[in-house]
C-alpha cells in the first residue's frame, strides 16, 4: 500500500499555529503507529492572496485534487476585509468545497464532559450532547446564479440565489442517514417549506431517501423552530440534516451550545476516487480568531480532532482514531486548558504549544 | 378625533384563546381609560382557508389597509400541512406583510425579571437582556422570483430569490437607528457579506446610513458568527439589524434565549398613512401552538404585549402601554404563571382565561 497524501493548508489567524501541533500529532502516528503520512503544505486564503494574489493558487487546487485528504486551518482576517469579493480570503475555501465536490459536511457539535460547566447554557440541558449536523456543502445560496450587484433604475439591487436540484438534495440526505445508522437513529431535516419552494422539494427528497432507512426515524423542522429548539433541548437531536446556509448558522449556534468551540472539528466529504477514500477536507469548526493571533494562546484541539476525522473518515482507522480522541479527553480530565477554556476561577492556561505537548504525553 | 379602528385575526391554533383575552384588555381601556376602538374581527390563515378557500380574503385584505392596526393571533397548523404552497395558511400572513408594506419587524427579545430562571442559559447570561431585533420583512427570499420547483434535465430543481434594493435595505435600516437612539445607540447589522453579494450591499447600505446616526455605534457580524453571540453573551447586543430570512431564525433564537416564548410580542410597521400612524400589525412571536389548542392552557400574555405595542407604536399611547406592561409584571411578580411558565417545582397553572382576568385585575 502507498503512504497516504494530505495537504495541509495552514491558512491565516491562527491556523499555522494549531496546525503546527498538528503535525507533531501526525509525525508521531508515523513514528509509533506506524501510519506515516506523505504530508505536504501549501497557501489559502489571505496567505495565498499576499503571495500569489489569489485566496488559491491553481497549482494548490490541483493539488488538493490529487491527495488523500486535505487539512486546512482557517481563512480570513481583518486585513482582507476590503478585498474584492472576488479574492476574499473566505473564496479559496469555497473554490475547494466546490472543484471538490464535497457535499456532505459533518458538524459534531459535542459537549465535552470535562467542559460542561463552560457553556452558557445550564449544565443539564448541555452535559453529555452529542449531535451530528450534515449541512450540504456545495451547493444553495452559497453558488446558485444569477448572483452579483445590479443596476435597476436608478438604484442597485443585491442578488443571490438559492438552487436545489434533487440529486443534490439526495446525496445530502443519505450521508446523513448512513451516519444515523451508526448513530442513534434519528434524522431531523430543517428548511422553511413554509415559506420557501425549494425547501418544499428539500422536504419531498429527504422524506423519499429515508424510506431506503425504514429504521431511522425522520422529522422535519422549520429552520427558525429549530434554532429555537437547539437552545431549548439540543438533546432531542441525533442527526440533523440541512442546507448550505442554514447549515452554516445552525451549526454555529449548534457548536456554541457545547461551550466548547476551540475544541469542535468538521469533515467536508466528497464521493469516492478510485482508490475508494472519499474525497475530502477536515478542519476546525473556529476561525481564524485574528484577535489572538500569533500570541502562541490558540486551543489546537479542535485542528487535532479534526485530524481525528481524517483518521476515521478517510484512512478508516476509528481505533486510531479513538485513540487519540481519547488522549484528548485524559489531558482535559487532568485540567489542562488553553486560555478559551478558563473558568472563573482562573489559573495558568496552557500555551498552544504546551496543549499539544500534553497531547503527545497522552498519547 | 375618530375612534381609532383595530382588525383582529385570531388565526389558528391557540390564536383565538388568546385573542380572546386581549379583547378583554381592549375593552378595559375603552371603558377605564377613555381609550375606545372601533374594534372589527375577521379570518386568516387556515380559519380562512376552512371558510373562503384562501388563507386570505381579498375583502379581508381590504379591510386590513383601511384600519389603524390589525392584531393577528398566529396562523398554521398539522390540518394543513399538505395544502398547496399558494393557499397554505402562511400565505395569508405573508401577503399581509406583503400587501400592507411592513418593512421593519420589531422583535423584542427581553428576560422577565421574574422569569430569568426559565431559560436553558444560566441566570447570569440572561437576566436583563433587553435586545431589539429589527428584521426587514418584505422582500429577500421570501418574496425573490423566479422562485418555484422547475424541471431541468430529468430531475427538478427548486429556487428561490435572494433579492435587496438598495431603497428596501435603507428603509429598515432607518428604522433600526431610529430605535437605536431611544435606547442604547448600538446597531449592529448581521448578514453573510463574506458569502452573498446580498449582504455585500446591506452593509454597504447600513453604513451609509449610520453616518446620519453619528451617535449610534454601527458594528457588522456575520449571521453566524451572530447566532454564536446571541448564545454566548446576548447582552453584549441593543438593536440587532438584519434580512427576512436571517431575521427568521435570529430573532427566534433569541427570543428562547429568554425563556419567555409566550411572553414576546412584536410589532410590523410600514410608512406612514395619512393619518400619520404607520401601517402597523401586531403579533406575538409564538405560533399556533398546536398541541395546547383549544385547551385553555396558552400564555396570552404574549398577545397582549402585542397590543401593548400597538399603544406605543400606532396610538402614541406610550403612558398606556407602559401601564399594560407594569400590570404584566406585577401579576408575574405575584407568582402567577400559565403552563408554559412553570417549573419543575411545579404549582397549579393558570388557565388562559385566568392569566387574562388576572391582568386585568393588577390594571
Ligand atoms: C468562512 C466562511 C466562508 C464559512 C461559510 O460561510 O461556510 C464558514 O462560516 C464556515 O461555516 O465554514
Ligand atoms: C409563519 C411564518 C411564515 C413566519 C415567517 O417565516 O416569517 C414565522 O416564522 C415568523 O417568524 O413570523
Amino acid at each position: 500500500m502507498t503512504t497516504p497524501s494530505l495537504l495541509i493548508l495552514p491558512g491565516d489567524g491562527i491556523g499555522p499555529e494549531v496546525m503546527a501541533e498538528v503535525r507533531k500529532i501526525i509525525d508521531w502516528f508515523g513514528a509509533k503507529r506506524d501510519l506515516p503520512f506523505d504530508v505536504s503544505e501549501d497557501l489559502v486564503g489571505g496567505a495565498a492572496y499576499d503571495k500569489h494574489g489569489t485566496p488559491l493558487h491553481d497549482d494548490t487546487m490541483a493539488h488538493a485534487q490529487e491527495v488523500d485528504a486535505v487539512l486546512l486551518g482557517a481563512v480570513g482576517g481583518p486585513k482582507y476585509d476590503d478585498l474584492d469579493f472576488s479574492v476574499k480570503p473566505e473564496r479559496g475555501l469555497l473554490r475547494l468545497r466546490k472543484e471538490m465536490d464535497l457535499f456532505a459536511n459533518l458538524r459534531p457539535a459535542q459537549c465535552f464532559d470535562a467542559l460542561a460547566d463552560f457553556s452558557s447554557l445550564k449544565k443539564d440541558i448541555v452535559a453529555g450532547l452529542d449531535i451530528m449536523i450534515v449541512r450540504e456543502l456545495t451547493s444553495g445560496v452559497y453558488f446558485g446564479e444569477p448572483r452579483g450587484i445590479f443596476n435597476e433604475g436608478n438604484e442597485r439591487v443585491g442578488i443571490n440565489t438559492q438552487r436545489y436540484t434533487e440529486s443534490e438534495i439526495e446525496r445530502a440526505a443519505r450521508a446523513a442517514f448512513e451516519l444515523a445508522m451508526r448513530r442513534g437513529k434519528k434524522v431531523c431535516s430543517m428548511e422553511k417549506a413554509n415559506v420557501m419552494e425549494s425547501g418544499i422539494l428539500w422536504r419531498e427528497v429527504a422524506t423519499r431517501v429515508g424510506q431506503d432507512y425504514p429504521e431511522v426515524e425522520l422529522s422535519h423542522m422549520y429552520a427558525d423552530n429549530g434554532a429555537m429548539q437547539l437552545v431549548r433541548a439540543p438533546k432531542q437531536f441525533d442527526v440533523i440534516l440541512t442546507d448550505n446556509l442554514f447549515g452554516d448558522i445552525l451549526s454555529d449556534c449548534a457548536a456554541m451550545l457545547t461551550g466548547s468551540l476551540g475544541m469542535l472539528p468538521s469533515a467536508s466529504l466528497g464521493a469516492p476516487m478510485a482508490n475508494g477514500r472519499p474525497k475530502a477536507l477536515y478542519e476546525p469548526v473556529h476561525g481564524s480568531a485574528p484577535d489572538i493571533a500569533g500570541q502562541g494562546k490558540a486551543n489546537p484541539i479542535a485542528c487535532i480532532l479534526s485530524f481525528a476525522m481524517a483518521l476515521r473518515y478517510s484512512f478508516d482507522q476509528g481505533d486510531e482514531a479513538a485513540r487519540l480522541e481519547r488522549a484528548i479527553e485524559a489531558v482535559l480530565a487532568s485540567g489542562a486548558r488553553t486560555g478559551d477554556l478558563m473558568g472563573p476561577e482562573g489559573g495558568t492556561p496552557l500555551s498552544t504549544t504546551e496543549m499539544g505537548d500534553a497531547v503527545l504525553a497522552a498519547l
